[in-house]
């Protein structure tokens, strides 16, 4: 360990990240876990280590001075916008803000907030934004001349689900989003930028509910404006038992797919790849490495928003200069 | 453009890596070769784009002020130990460094010549070491229990081609490292980490010779120590023409897979991989990107050595800040 001090991390919203997060920090030696701080009440929170204590959000300022680093862990669409700048005032944070059209206006105003406390803010870690986002644009620096291809899956959409959910009759429903082999096997050898979410992904369903109402229900699904007519839509009906045995696991992951020329005749294909059985811890496993980096950066004096594209790996480890020549480059 | 001024560069050294960074160069508009240097008589060196022009490595120190960045493109064995730094005192350099076991010592020579001429030096990029190299850390970072397993190939080896070519009869000869896809297949599920690199690859061999010699040659192949005794090898004779139509490519590429456990239940793999049409372009092209990267660092003052796992991707890229966040994040 380069300290022999252990980081200290709180950990602000408990839900799926915040949970994986709270296992994170026990995955690094070189942290310890101060607290949760919840909007609801501390008191019907139930932590997964039941040493853990959890505190109310409104309390972060008494712990100035006792957290290096805030691990934000609340929901993209309404929580970051707001808590991410409020904390970044009084804290170094991380987040994994993942509102890829809003990230411009949520970076400027975390900037401002970091600038005004002192501190340093990393934004949009995790893997969609964060580790594909580094390996979009390592693509584009390794293979300047060549085209970029992002695939989802196979993962579990949460949007999608409760989408089906919604439909008369279902009981339980989980939807899948899957990458198509054969596009994937195009964009390896440099083919098909161009195409659509839709003509790139098929969606694949699993639903409970009576058998009479099944016919209908397919049907619904597979016309269901944007989220499904456009996609290659299959529907799997299954009993209650299956579904809570098989479909339980929030998994995800992808492909970021570079590929191009250096010269006429001479392909070259960079590949990045996820398969994740749980996306929240994964996410957060990140989310946890990248608070490493924001406490060295705060301790340099970088203060201010940066991106994971701002991070060089060397931040984010616990291993010395020496250790990383001798075991891994 | 972030600059209105092209990047100078100078290459040292016109082997296939030369010839690479040659073409890399054209590939990133914001970069302008000033010349390549080499130890042998400059008249004697055919370049790819004719305007280019060919200087006599000890004419280097003439063009202080003239060029940015050096790509030096020597030999790992007996070039780069005496020239990275050697050059470092006069320019900021990028090498391909791939001794992996010496990198240490290297690290220390060019770290002390950097410092002395007040440049900086990025060491050992490429893809191994190098984009490699930055995944097996990354890797660390984000699954810290989990084993990390690296593969190379499908790819040409230099070394082992030679070796083929050495045995009596043998008119020409590759002969391509393969991973072996079950155990591929075994390190995606975490499994397998400690086995050994002949457990993991297959060689095949293509070789043209006189067919009466066949049997003898594929005898002396397979039961040739170290080099092809301890693995699963298989020799293909082909006729000239095959060889000279299929077989001219310096292709190779290869896996990093870093599997483990999130918490008991949750098993997370990352996976990148390389498939390239040509080693020394893509390698050359890296090299290039890091050029950019430090002649940043050298306008930032950050003098000294470094390694891929000290630069962040931002350095490494012509786009803004605003670009970034807007196209990649
Ligand atoms: N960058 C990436 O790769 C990536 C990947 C995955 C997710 N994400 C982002 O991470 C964000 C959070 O995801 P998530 O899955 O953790 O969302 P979530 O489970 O809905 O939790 C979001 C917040 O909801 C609050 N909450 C209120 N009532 C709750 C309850 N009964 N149970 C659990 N939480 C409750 C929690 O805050 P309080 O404790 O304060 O109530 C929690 O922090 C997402 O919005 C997404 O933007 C990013
Ligand atoms: N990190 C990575 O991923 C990676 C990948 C691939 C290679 N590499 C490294 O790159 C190094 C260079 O590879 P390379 O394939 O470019 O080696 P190469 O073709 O053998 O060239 C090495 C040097 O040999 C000299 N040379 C002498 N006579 C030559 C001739 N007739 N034709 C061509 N060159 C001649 C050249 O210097 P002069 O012009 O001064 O004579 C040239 O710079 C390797 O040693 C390896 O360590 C690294």
């Amino acid at each position: 360990m380069k300290q022999n001090e252990k980081i200290k991390i709180g950990i602000i919203g408990y839900g799926n990240l915040g949970r994986g997060a709270e296992l994170a920090v026990q995955n690094n030696l070189d942290m310890e876990l101060v607290g949760i701080f919840t909007r609801r009440d501390p008191a019907t929170i139930k932590t997964a280590t039941h040493h853990v204590k959890v505190y109310p959000y409104h309390d972060i300022e008494s712990f100035k001075g006792k957290i290096d680093v805030m691990v934000l862990c609340g929901g993209s669409a309404s929580d970051l916008p707001k808590m991410s700048p409020e904390v970044v005032e009084h804290f170094p944070i991380v987040d994994s803000y993942d509102n890829h059209a809003k990230i411009p206006e949520h970076y400027e105003r975390v900037n401002e907030a970091a600038l005004k406390g002192g501190n340093t803010a990393i934004i949009s870690t995790g893997w969609d934004p964060g580790l594909f986002s580094l390996n979009r644009l390592l693509g584009e620096i390794v293979i300047p001349k060549g085209g970029t291809h992002t695939f989802w899956g196979e993962g579990l959409s949460q949007g999608h689900s409760e989408a089906v959910r919604r439909i008369k009759g279902v009981k339980h429903a989980v939807q899948y989003t899957v990458p198509i082999e054969s596009v994937l096997a195009d964009a390896r050898r440099g083919k098909g930028e161009n195409l659509s979410a839709a003509e790139r992904h098929k969606r694949v369903c699993y639903v409970v509910a009576d058998e009479k109402e099944h016919k209908r229900i397919e049907k619904e699904i597979k016309t269901m404006p944007d989220y499904f007519a456009p996609y290659d839509t299959t529907v799997h009906f299954i009993d209650e038992a299956t579904f809570f045995n098989e479909h339980q696991k929030m998994k995800h992951g992808g492909f970021v797919i570079r590929s191009g020329k250096t010269s006429p005749n001479h392909q070259q294909t960079v590949e990045f790849s996820l398969t994740l059985e749980s996306n929240p811890e994964f996410t957060a496993s990140v989310l946890v490495a990248y608070a490493r980096a924001a406490h060295r950066l705060q301790k340099k004096g970088e203060i201010g928003a940066k991106t994971p594209f701002d991070v060089p790996f060397a931040l984010m480890t616990n291993k010395t200069t020496a250790q990383l020549m001798k075991e891994l480059l």
